[in-house]
């Protein structure tokens, strides 16, 4: 029997709550998705003027960023045509995302889930990510 | 050119309480789902315990129900074979649920968004539904 | 070889004007879709409050017809349980649309395209495809 | 509570005769897909002679203009491989369009809609979705 650690719903909230207060100081609205270590989302949130088609790739990050165990620009750094990794970008029907933005949440070591932005640039992303991330290890304590 | 009204990130949050704190007080951990008027999702929770398939019901309830400005347990009752609706149930890749626990968001007589619930029974999802409702209503005074 | 008959872009609009006449005259904004006999779209409008959900049912609806050389509701009056027909909506995906509302557009007694609506009722969508053949027809002498 | 503005099926049906006079001046039969601000479908026309993977191709890259704010040349540009963004183009299923031709249509300042075409050389259907937006500007006065 496997004894899983994994992201609360009080959790998901904070990551997201990080995240959220990054992009209000920033200026850029985005959709935060977040979820558990085994993929499946715990919590979503579109701020007004995050984009439509942000809300299908934070959650693709966030999913890909948990269920792989690793950031999804990491990914992106390997997935050039003549690297081996090259072409993961279409698996799972283009759901595995390389596109910088998603980030696994490892607590003691062990990935507990996985948060994902969209709508600024992959580097904005990226940066509310962390800002999630880093918001809720305070609170862990 | 159209003018709509639209849930804003604030008023999905609202919803989303509402019907959390209806799900708390029967016992039945929820995914609950708000929509805009489209159809496209503003924000999203699964409480602890909350099922995961019940995140895609969840989702395509509130979606059914603001895109198509009807109940899905409106749906349900027309979806019986014989009836010319029959068959409304597989549109969309499956994605038009006619399963109790979706309903349209209404604000001064205009369908503004919805809302989806999903991990109970569709009678609990649609009390959890019409108490996110209410809880909106009586703060957007 | 063959030779096929087929709706073209100007007989599409004129299938679609005279549906949306008929939409106007009994006061219901519809999704209007009308496909070539291979099923293929050549035109589509949604009007000012057809419904999001429609779009995709309205073009199924016509996709259905025409590929399936049958009117939608001929598709829903065998689906019933027990039939052997039963279990046709759920194919392609759910594509195959048994809800009222599709029709086949016949010229000298050949399939050259469908027309399918969606928004109101199944019987005022069927009303209103009635409508844009009846409109085609006249135009064609 | 949001307000949003949103192309009408009147402006919609200019955006798509702006656009289908330019292809018939070029000499290339197009298909040619309107949606709203949230990207979803309010007009489409194949012309005689329309590519049927023009159809689809059309219509997605409509919706990443409109639903992402964003020209998908501007897309095509920003996806090569080794730069963050790359990877993008397999979203929603690939549904995420960087091949040129679909352009955001903006009204004072704002996204309203987007128009997408697909048939000719990208760089002629961008010049046609470009027509269309002429077209309807001139007419909105």
């Amino acid at each position: 029997m496997l004894t899983i650690n994994r992201l609360s719903h009080e959790d998901a909230l904070l990551l997201i709550e990080g995240a959220r207060y990054k992009a209000i100081e920033i200026g850029v609205p985005m959709c935060i998705s977040v979820v558990d270590e085994s993929g499946n989302p715990i919590a979503f949130e579109r701020m007004d003027g995050g984009k439509v088609t942000s809300i299908t790739v934070a959650q693709d990050k966030a999913f890909t960023a948990a269920a792989a165990r690793k950031a999804t620009h990491d990914y992106n750094a390997a997935c050039v045509p003549g690297n081996l990794v090259f072409g993961i970008h279409t698996a799972l029907g283009g759901r595995l995302s390389v596109v910088g933005g998603g980030l696994p949440v490892l607590v003691d070591g062990q990935v507990v889930g996985g948060i994902g932005l969209s709508s600024g640039t992959p580097q904005q992303d990226m940066e509310c990510a962390e800002a999630g991330i880093r918001y809720l290890l305070a609170r862990l304590g």
